[in-house]
């Protein structure tokens, strides 16, 4: 029951990846590449978490106008075989409190740079994106569909707390498998897409069989996880 | 005896690493990042191959301004304290049969590309290299810092046909250490910074303690390596 077609490559790739290169302009307009780290809203649009010190944010604060570079290939024997997606848009600052827990759920390590005055949350707009899966393998995605649609987040995020509570009160084994056994582990967020666990100190990230189209559906996507996840086990 | 401080990471990153991502500019001016393959010319030029169907291509074609990102920490678990440069320069095509040869040396898997009429070689031209390598450590190097001086790298050039022949005909017992035992390992190509291998269809890169100051030092290097690796494996 797994989405078919490379949109969900691509919406996998955006939840997944921790790390991203970020492609700025240099005040002459010139391309730079760098390493982020990476996370997303509820809606799926890249976060990521800058020091006001490292070149690529100043060359943001003159020209907003980025693109970063999604890998899944990172360990694969031929990586140019692999899918990557290149995500292009505009930087922001935001500072939203649901953009820094979702980035915490992804980099837990990261808490330690929130106590420091120079580093700041951007999102990233998304304009385009494009997508190679492989030798010929490309698609263009525009921003609705890559994203999810903004009442939809909204409604989850107002209902992600009490379900996630259900789940620790109610399903603490299935949460525990999610977490590949591990009975400490906790969910930290739910978006259409899947859900944040953390487990330790490592940020595990579970991918719904399929995008919800409405809050309705998360109940069943949910337990579709366990049950597939209790199938390969069995 | 390895040499110390940035530099010789700098140089390591680019003479190892196979595979970067690609800052190009879009005819608006809007930076694009994607997956690209890379070796090195005899200097330590960043080459690439690309095919005239990319989008990065496209963009080379009406801007040759791009920055190459280089990182070693792909499978470390903490990525941002990983070392990675960003090379920037301009992208230009080029033809030498050295740059072929160089090229197949690092990806053996792209000779089928050859025979395509839409893929061509490309050189960096560097103008600047930005390291980061982990929190805080940075550091800015000019194309001299990092390239080998012309006259060095043609010197070697005309030498490392007799030097591999040497090597395979009175020491293959090295180069079959060299390639962790594999006595099917043949040296394709010696520069300043170390030798090229090809072990089955697998490149190996080994890197000589520090980088050759003239072609006289180039016996102790080979020496230098086998030697380690006998220490290491003794």
């Amino acid at each position: 029951m797994t989405e078919p077609g490379p949109i969900a490559g691509a919406r996998r790739l955006l939840r997944e990846q921790r790390f991203g290169t970020l492609a700025t302009l240099t005040p002459d307009g010139a391309p730079f590449a760098s390493l982020v780290g990476c996370a997303t809203d509820s809606r799926g649009a890249p976060i990521l978490l800058l020091s006001d010190l490292a070149v690529h944010t100043r060359n943001v604060k003159v020209d907003g106008r980025v693109s970063l570079l999604l890998d899944g290939s990172c360990d694969s024997a031929s990586r140019l075989m692999g899918e990557r997606l290149s995500v292009s848009g505009r930087l922001a600052p935001c500072s939203a409190d649901e953009v820094r827990r979702r980035y915490l759920a992804r980099h837990p390590d990261a808490a330690m740079l929130l106590d420091m005055a120079d580093f700041r949350f951007y999102r990233l707009s998304v304009e385009h994106a494009h997508q190679v899966a492989g030798f010929g393998k490309i698609d263009q995605f525009a921003p609705d569909d890559l994203l999810v649609p903004t009442a939809l987040a909204d409604e989850l995020d107002a209902l992600a707390p009490s379900a996630i509570d259900h789940m620790h009160a109610d399903h603490a084994d299935a949460v525990c498998l999610m977490a590949g056994g591990d009975s400490d582990a906790v969910i930290v967020g739910i978006d259409a897409d899947g859900m944040n666990l953390i487990q330790g100190h490592h940020p595990v990230r579970i991918m719904f069989a399929a995008r919800l189209s409405s809050i309705e559906g998360l109940r069943e996507s949910i337990t579709e996880v366990v049950r597939q996840i209790r199938r390969n086990s069995g």
